[in-house]
């Protein structure tokens, strides 16, 4: 059913302007995964130089966004597309304001990384956002290929990804919170750890809102604001 | 100008639908901004009551959006609107996406309220909270103005608004910084205060956003990721 989800159309050529518009917005998930891991690693082994060039490439991800509304605003336009057509253009106007919005969580990660260069290194070596780091770009990965696929039932899957990180977001606050007050002079630290972590989080919540767009995009259901269950049903369920 | 934007229908039925979805946002608007201002007065007054009922509404700040999400997609359908009339129905989509964060951003304010009743109260009786929240939702009522006269020039003097609060963020978040080292037993409720100011900040972004939103719809011109010179080049130019 995948392969003709947009199959149907008499226009070759709108065929191929709908595939390269799909194409452009993996092309912008994949820069916007390798920012967060640059970012992540930046970070984690002090190098300053690679946190700066996270900083310096956030304007190509801003400009791909601008450039896919655009395209997505002409087709609208001249094409005037309608049912599934319709879906994926709103889907993709959704979808690239939050690759936009992970891409400058990448930013501040990459800003964190600047600032505690200048810190002692803790003693755990900042595993806690490596390991949060690794979660999260591997679940952004997982909603990209999601989206190359049109796959609700994928995209659900990493819905409830989703839910561990919150989990795991909780726990290494409440461990940084116990840090601050037991070592008060580590306190610098542990915020801009905070604001790194949270940053994390955040490109959590922002891949769980692609994955709405894209159970929107297949089944034609608006599943944002329901809980679990409802989406499973339309994501699982016939269109 | 203003008046004709959408003035010139052969349909007075598109006419009257174009304006009902502007008053829909218009009236989601004025929901989020009074859940900003329970918000911040629940938490100043530690108010459980009230913190409660505005976690309670933001339910209803959803079901707007995914309601005005659905119209936006059906008159993109029916009427295959062109020119201004596509821009405002992308801009609308849009502004209702930063509208529900600015919800989502009240509603946090509101439960971190409920944590702060169970610590003891700063000498500064939440100052800064009450003050920059008076502020973001100043700014949030100067957008939604902006909207209903579709005014670029008032948008643009909004978003003059926003480097001011992000100043301001920064003094309150060093202040706190320091009171946290002062006095470590304050750490837990410091940082209560310091997500709440955070949000606040958040929300002003988002109303920025919207701002940029306004300056597309009137003049056609995609102004975000530029500097302030360019928007005001854009916002005063002529189409």
């Amino acid at each position: 059913m995948t392969e003709n989800l947009f199959g149907h159309h008499i226009s070759q050529q709108f065929n191929a302007e709908l595939e390269g518009l799909r194409h452009r917005v993996l092309a912008m998930g994949g820069l916007v995964e390798q920012q967060i891991v640059a970012a992540v690693k930046a970070l984690v082994d002090g190098d300053s130089e690679l946190a700066e060039s996270v900083i310096e490439s956030d304007h190509r991800v801003n400009a791909f966004e601008v450039s896919i509304d655009e395209q997505c605003t002409q087709v609208l336009a001249l094409r005037q597309p309608t049912a599934s057509d319709l879906r994926l253009i709103v889907a993709v106007i959704k979808t690239i304001a939050d690759l936009e919005r992970i891409g400058d969580q990448a930013e501040k990660i990459a800003r964190m990384g600047l600032k505690l260069i200048t810190q002692e290194r803790p003693s755990n070596e900042y595993i806690e956002i490596q390991h949060l780091g690794e979660r999260v770009q591997q679940m952004l990965g997982l909603v990209l290929d999601a989206f190359a696929r049109m796959d609700a039932e994928a995209a659900l899957e990493v819905v409830g990804k989703d839910e561990k990180i919150d989990l795991e977001y909780e726990g290494i606050m409440r461990q940084l919170v116990t840090f601050m007050m037991e070592d008060p002079r580590s306190i610098k630290r542990s915020l801009d750890i905070m604001w790194s972590i949270r940053a994390l989080e955040r490109i959590g919540d922002h891949a769980k809102n692609i994955c709405e767009y894209i159970i929107y995009l297949v089944k034609g259901k608006d599943v944002r604001h329901t809980t679990l269950e409802q989406m499973k049903k339309a994501a699982l369920g016939e269109r």
